[in-house]
């Protein structure tokens, strides 16, 4: 096992006070998220999927045998120091968003009723232009979506002042919008102000919310595949308020799966002949997603993500000419169930075909809660460690990561994995790992 | 991505002259190999699945675009400079062993004829007792095991001699012999070629194998799950002769999913509840393993991976309880193909249960072939740069990969290839790789 | 669509009174059933699976639309007339078996915890040597097989006086004993009896069970594949007393499957090349079986079945040389629910491969209960027709039929029903179904 | 068993002569259908999957074990007798046709390369506004519909003279056109052919074999799913000139499975929730279904088959709410293999879910050519024993029967199968069979 020569700690401001959590989206993902936070704060179930909550990283040489928790090496937010809040287009309070999510089992659901009864949203900012299959009624309205964005920006002063915050993150859990290009618009930040006293229409309601709380002091992050803030003008805006961003599309189920056996592949040199993936849900995400505008955006969020780690330009004899096909369908009867079904074309030795199949029965608030919990925590962290712009560290969490002008995002999760963890020892000053084992060979 | 301060380039002599391939079991594995190879070399076919054709290799700072071949890296022996041989219990020709596997079609393999036509084998040291399911003639007599490996160092010395070979390896393609456990006649040298001396029965056929080949001076890597060069004997005598040694189970189906799958988990921090694993399998490998003793030796070798990548130790919560399930069975109808079904339950936020079930459709010598080529010629690189002992940085390949005393085998093919670069990086004087990427909060 | 000259009705006793349903066996499968039975009555599910409950009978001409029920066409024991009994090895009210077993959610549970707390389990005929993993506590004792027989007479006389019940049936709910062959002391009711006095270790405890039934005067169906009553002794006392019997098995996941798609192989005359099938289950079932001797009595019931479907001596060439294998494994992460993966390889038009792969993830005993409860009520029915002796036209619920001497059982799903329900027509007096549908070329 | 009064054998016209298969569309079934039978008569291969080549058919009571070959109970023509041609939009002969098919192995298709050679396709009657992916140049001019089809009735009669065949079938082996519905223009032979001359939308290029196929004397199935002969003009045309027609949509792989999966659930009353069916398949059939005209035709064919089997009326808390997906993908590494997944909900006792998931690796052309050849054998059958109009006993190989007004379709595949083998019994003055099985109680 080798390391690097040790970094310095840096400096990080201690987390305290209280941390709002602030979800634009009050559907199934965040109320499992608030309603599985209070179960874990009162010992009811475990935070499992949370790396913040229960992992360890290792330090040192593997013959230290150090292994501390993640929350022991750098100063995270505690749950007991979350406030939660938010923002949807329907006025029921987090306990009755929960019930009719039906993730939380109804027994369990009862033990938090009254934590998730006094959350209740703030009025959207929503147009059902961007969002095809919703149609909600708790909407704000103002002449302009500059104002529409000042108004979220007094919500969030409100909020902390009413809930005696010392800092926030927002984390976005609403639905898929439409697929917007960048354009114009979103070029420079002056553009993208202008745009919002014009009432462009290639500035969509998450982009206002991302505007407002960068204005706000607020990271925010985007668990929705939207462009949001994966556009210069809102990467300038963070750069100017020394905030970190983040995006986009939480990685969950099929994606995740790719994102492990895609690497296998090319660890293996196996070549790729196609990949044939279809989904099936039933949720509120599976009805919006029946829109064509929000599955394109869906679809460019999930396709891109073999060609990254492949590279066909170094293996062209592997991965030149491989067919990828997504298909995503609205079905009831799995409701909040998310199932994949992937099928894998691969080619061994010699060219012989061979086929891997995957089923994949997972469900997706259940997946998507810890990540959005991480992500908060996480993006805390980087704003208190003065990490600003893009976390790329953070690209683990994301299906389809932001990235630099003139880089590839990296996508595969192992790598993700170990950028983030070395990016933890880097701001706690231990060394890096590389794995290299001279040890072996030095006798 | 982040880099260490540079390596300086080790010594490493030249891959000069031809390079025995020296195979125990001239099965469907190593015909597969061999008749590859020679397909490889016409221009038939491509090495697919060898990363030490096919692999390219990072180098440098991600801005610099650095990807050279493996190949190009460090000095391998080429293609052409190979000469392979074996030994085997049946006299059949590689042409009639590999048109009696039924891996390489016809077509393909009428095209490599000649070569494998010109390939007999040597004579074997066998035992039924061992393997119970095999019943072969073309067998070494002699009345000690000591004598049956001095008549293989001889095969080995003659081999090089009519061949012209400059030096050898001998890499493990012969069935899975029953379970044996370390006794004190695997303590030390000196008891191991006592007991040769006297028969015991605790020294199984392959390891006469590696001890013959050690004492000629060729490394030895092992295939199959059995013992063989992991006990400190053999381990001492390569030491004494500093030549490397690997082992061991080629890491090919379902077991490279599994230690694909459960990094995965582990690194999204998914609770295990069970998984259940079952093979069909209709080649001499399915026959040979529906013998209890021969499918505990195997069975042995695939059960210890979970708990290597998941550490119970530091998630009890997650992987303190689970259920693993390994089961192969003999089917005729599959042939050289084979099939696993997994069935993983896994635990998510708050304890809830999802599935995952893969079902892979796989060819074990279209997987085993290419992994015998790498290793035999990552072998021979060790050899010549001097690294002798047991070769971690060649865990990739191996189901069940040998450790130091006091060290954890490392199972999740992601560190493993990590390790297997970062050595060649290392080896070549290039800068490790941590992926820690400062450069996105460095404005 | 073509009918027969109509049949005359057959004279059938009414269904007058409280019928006794006797259960050996007051666990998962049993307590489904009972609790299941009480939520029906109460209208909080549904009796789904339930061909006496909620099936049709199509009847006449199709251009009459006549449908009614099947149990508007012949007298059946409504579930209001169902008084349930039972014996188990544990002394456990049925509330708390179910509540053990967790088919029945617990808040439907809770709902019929009245009716089932108060069912407990009179003391079991029990030995450990034929169900090895079992370890029960609640077991009559006495010297001879006879006395227990006699004991168990005492029990349902003693049972249908206390609870007023006009006539009763026993159908077999407990586990899978070790396999016993056929020998003499089953040849005639005679050898049996006095094999009793005898305590002839051939005579399993399910044999004492079905005894003493018939001797009461009650029909008995085996849900298990122990031999039962399927040798000739039981068929004789059966005869003598004018009482059906039927067995073996309860045809649930796997093998209904099995019958369903075996049938297709052969209607459309595609080969049948290998046939894997490999189950997982975790309850009790699942580790009465995880012992080879009560393993072996269920492979022998699973593996007939594709032999009788397929003919192979009408169709060598397609069924000739078929692989058949099947694995039970006891897997505890699975509990109640079973799950079933095969993977079937046929072959086509001019013999080329295809595959089918069937995953079934389905439960032991919500499957079951059904059967178990159609069974009693068909077999009161046989009873009151005057149906003696082995009971064809149920093959329908079994994985193992029993059949006369020298004919052969019927195991295709499609031609069971109609069997079933041609004889439902046959007893009604209605006409028999032939599908011909010559009405299509008169014109 | 029971049997039915016995039915006088019908006078059938012997099957003298040669029989001209006619084929419209020389793709890869077609070509499959051809190679196959020319390699069978050469003995190198087996016809599989062909009913009238290698079924029994069993006769009698169960005790006389009679199950002749239905080729022996009923007079076909056979294979020597058989003089293939077709129609397609490329001039390529069945040969190079079957080569670029794949389907058919290069080592098999070599050694029947002389007739395939042989056969080259005659011009197709073809608009690119019915296929909209299909662009060919082997295509007929002419000024009307009715012109268009006298070109192909001298086409048919051409054929049978330079052929010297006594009589023809034709079966369609096409691509699936676009969606029509029924119009005017089909309600009567006379406005039908008004339609012809008027060159009327609604006349799709199939509708004009078919009627030009009637014309002159020869019977008419379907392979696909397009209307073609399920109107009322060509029903009144089939009719008037006394010939049988058939359709629509050869039953192959997914809804084959589906036409026996259905019936088990309702023969053992279990509920349906929902169906997903998810189809990939790269052959010219899957370019053309990638079009969304096309694609419709399809998916109406493949949606009813549940709904008929299953009869929501009779059972609306079984079947009354399930909800049915059914999605095609052209996905080109597949080739000609076509591979279904089908995911099932369904519910058990007191309404607990289960699920089966099917994965069927099929090859659509090995499915289709044997059905294509019962057809043309069977349907010469029945213009011989004078069965006129829809031949509801071949609904057994259609994915959507046609049938008489006022009825339902039958789909399941085992009263279809019964149907059709009680036609033949009927046919040959056999007796019935309704498995009634009275001689089990008559003691």
């Amino acid at each position: 096992m080798g390391q690097e020569a040790g970094s310095t700690r840096m400096s990080i401001a201690p987390a305290s006070g209280k941390l709002a959590v602030l979800l634009p989206g009050l559907g199934a993902v965040a109320t499992t998220l608030i309603g599985g936070v209070e179960a874990v704060k009162r010992g009811l179930a475990k935070p499992i999927g949370s790396l913040t909550q229960m992992g360890t990283i290792r330090l040192g040489k593997r013959t230290e045998h150090r292994s501390p928790l993640i929350r022991e090496l750098v100063p995270l937010a505690s749950l007991e120091d979350l406030c939660f809040g938010g923002w949807d287009v329907f006025p029921d309070s987090a306990f009755d968003s929960a019930a009719h999510a039906k993730v939380i089992e109804p027994a369990l659901l009862e033990q938090v009723r009254a934590p998730l009864e006094a959350i209740r949203p703030m009025a959207a900012v929503f147009s059902p232009e961007y969002v095809k299959r919703l149609h909600g009624t708790h909407v704000k309205q103002a002449p302009t979506k500059r104002a529409l964005g000042e108004a979220l920006r007094e919500d969030i002063r409100r909020f902390l002042k009413e809930n005696g915050c010392s800092r926030a993150v927002m984390v976005w859990c609403a639905s898929t919008e439409i697929y917007i290009e960048r354009s114009a618009v979103h070029a420079s930040l002056a553009a993208f102000e202008k745009g919002l006293d014009e009432n462009d229409p290639a500035i969509a309601p998450s982009m206002i919310y991302a505007w407002a709380a960068l204005k706000e002091g607020v990271p925010f992050a985007n668990g929705a595949p939207n462009l949001t803030v994966d556009v210069p003008a809102i990467v300038e805006l963070a750069r100017k308020q020394r905030l970190p961003i983040a995006g986009k599309d939480f990685k969950t189920g099929q994606t995740l799966m790719k994102t492990v056996i895609a690497p296998m592949l090319k660890a293996r040199m196996l070549g790729l002949v196609g990949w044939f993936s279809t989904n099936i849900l039933g949720n509120r995400d599976g009805e919006v997603l029946d829109d064509p505008g929000s599955f394109k955006t869906k679809e460019v969020s999930k396709l891109s993500v073999l060609e990254h780690i492949l590279q066909p330009h170094l293996y062209p004899d592997l991965y030149g000419h491989f067919d990828h096909k997504v298909s995503i369908h609205y079905y009831r009867p799995r409701g909040d169930n998310k199932e994949g079904w992937d099928n894998i074309d691969i080619a061994g030795w010699l060219g012989y075909p061979m086929q891997i199949k995957v089923n994949f029965l997972c469900r997706d608030s259940i997946l998507a809660a810890p990540v959005a919990l991480d992500l908060a925590l996480f993006m805390d962290l980087a704003a208190r460690a003065g990490l600003s712009g893009i976390q790329e560290w953070l690209s683990f969490y994301f299906k389809s990561p932001m990235v630099a002008e003139g880089l590839y995002p990296e996508h595969d999760l192992f790598i993700q994995l170990q950028k983030l963890k070395n990016t933890l020892r880097h701001l706690a000053g231990e060394e890096l790992i590389t794995h290299l084992g001279l040890d072996y060979y030095e006798h």
